[in-house]
């Protein structure tokens, strides 16, 4: 799809800077573009200044267009912000990086902006934190990039988006704006307010419950840590696909609650039922590099929690070649001790295991992912 | 509340060898204790022997009772298997390790089983592999181990039961049943079923959606790759207490709908609450080494995904003398390129960045969490 002679815009206006408009910033400013910025908030565009994003967009003089005006603000400031941009003739194309693409381009419409030079725009990355002092050139790299351009968009404007996108690392993805909605609050909003549900019924546990707390949680409850005035802008925008999903997840939760209380073998059956549609959707999560979710093998090492420990252990997988796919350290509450597990391709695994053996860690024999139906035993 | 005199058993015999059974008898073969194991799987019960977890409990014969009988088997199953083990005087005092205490206690009390000489236990640990060759010594490691000893039970038998979970590397944590029951469901069992009803979304959704997906969504499905078989016993065993914490994500989940829909200023602050409460209840689990949620700084490095290259970094960490509390790898989909991101230490963030940017890697300035109150900007 992606066009050879996309020419990468060269002066860019990035109006914005919190975490994806600063990165976009700092992404252009390494390939060698010239950034403009402007936020309402002085404290926010002096720190993107100061971390190399750009120069201040210089106030209220009329300066020559810019190749691209990128508007990295909230989704429900996108469509009064091109209006103004185009009022003020910033760019010869525009685009913006908002969550949610149908509202403000609906909006966009009604307030009469020029569709042609508009192309709406959707990186997908982001950070449990936020703001400028978050931002980093290397946000996008090999991250998606949702392009929805309606049948106005001239191909110049759309040419400029899509050469922002790959110059910022990203893979643009063309895709339909209500698409686009229905997607992320599948993949991305919806699991955000059931993670928050989740954790908001850990508000009045004691600390004995909280105490027994494992890492089950703690993944599913990990982004209720991101900032609610983000979301429930992004959420409000997305309102009808958002409550579609929560809808469904809530029934299937009050049905299994139910089932759960009925404690016949056959309503237990109906829960297995979910259980198992649960692996099934997990199981479609595309995995590393694009492609299927891979099967890893996983080498446990127990390491004391002190430096260099983990230096020795990877310097030891390099000596006998074996790449670390994922790394994860499991901490022992209480213990000056962690568990590291490195996720490696299925033949390396005896391999790694044996080296670091041989230096002396204690590692025990690498552990296949057993499929369900090859598990006997159980908790 | 340990007592020192507690005496480790030096002579246990293991019933189930599935993760949980044999985790513990490989913990204590490392004890130097004698361990019998049985299995009405007969592979499952070769395998834990090949993996040196012990020795075949010899069949029919009547050997001298053990100091302690470990029934790791599923919770419906704990009750008879007592019985039989107390018939057949296996072990001068018994425990099992089920994720469900109050069903297994009525049972066994409704059976007729000898309170006197059993303490009912749950260590807090596991895996989303499961059977003998994922078990590890070291599973239990600084992990919470529940001991929900009734009246009846003799301080002998409690003792026994506590050495067993210290001899682990576990720590005791006595707890009413019924409180641990609830407990467990609004940290494990709840959690888990919200997990899966997450995930089954998606078995419906097209490629480009999940080809949306972020880690946000992968983070909150993980579990959700678990065993049904297993799981289905824990839910029917605890599902009162698992009903209620699903009831109440489901009208959390189902108001957030509600509001969404209504689309007014005051339903958006609704949801916002929400989040807050989210924020409020993810704050309270606890950190690393028991104490309080850690607010560490984050160094993120680009990476190639090769051999050596983990080995390099973590080596000059080394050097610098700092110590990394987390990692994770992100991968880049499409790309041979990672983001590692180390957790660190605030006050030794900007130590490392400069470390491994002398080293010529390419390190944005390390972020601090910001919090919600000063984060400028949006998505």
């Amino acid at each position: 799809m992606a066009v050879d002679e996309d020419v990468e815009p060269r002066r860019i206006v990035v109006v914005g800077t919190g975490l994806i408009g600063t990165s976009i910033a700092l992404a252009m400013r390494e390939r060698g573009a010239e950034v403009l910025l402007t936020d309402r908030d002085a404290a926010a565009l002096r720190l993107a200044v100061e971390l190399g994003a750009g120069t201040a967009l210089p106030d209220g003089a009329s300066t020559e267009p810019a190749d691209l005006a990128v508007l990295a603000v909230p989704p429900a400031a996108v469509a009064v912000t091109l209006l103004d941009a185009q009022k003020r003739r910033l760019a010869t194309a525009y685009t913006d990086v908002a969550s949610v693409k149908a509202l403000p381009l609906a909006q966009a419409t009604h307030l009469g902006c020029d569709l042609s030079t508009y192309v709406a725009g959707h990186p997908l990355a982001g950070s449990e934190r936020s703001g400028p002092s978050a931002a980093r050139a290397d946000l996008f790299l090999g991250r998606p990039w949702a392009l929805c351009a309606t049948p106005a968009a001239s191909p110049e404007a759309v040419a400029a988006v899509r050469a922002l996108a790959t110059a910022c690392g990203a893979m643009p993805v063309e895709v339909d704006a209500d698409e686009h909605d229905r997607a992320v609050a599948l993949v991305s909003h919806g699991p955000h307010v059931v993670s928050a549900a989740v954790a908001a019924r850990l508000t009045g546990a004691d600390d004995v419950a909280l105490g027994l707390s494992g890492q089950g949680v703690r993944d599913v409850t990990r982004i209720a840590a991101s900032d609610p005035r983000l979301w429930i802008g992004i959420l409000s925008a997305n309102s009808q696909p958002v409550a579609d999903v929560l809808e469904a997840v809530a029934t299937d939760l009050a049905v299994a609650a139910s089932l759960l209380r009925d404690g016949s073998e056959e309503a237990a059956t109906h829960v297995a039922d979910l259980l198992l549609r649960g692996n099934a959707g997990r199981s479609r999560i595309p995995g590393k590099h694009g492609g299927d979710q891979p099967s890893y093998a996983t080498v446990q090492v127990v390491i004391p929690d002190r430096p260099g420990e983990l230096a020795m252990i990877f310097q030891a997988a390099g000596v006998a070649g074996v790449n670390i796919e994922e790394v994860t350290i499991e901490h022992s509450p209480g213990r000056p001790l962690g568990v590291l597990e490195l996720a490696v391709e299925p033949e390396a695994a005896v391999l790694l295991a044996d080296e670091l053996r041989a230096r002396g860690w204690s590692v025990p024999s690498p552990s296949p992912s057993v499929p369900p139906s090859q598990a006997p035993g159980g908790p």
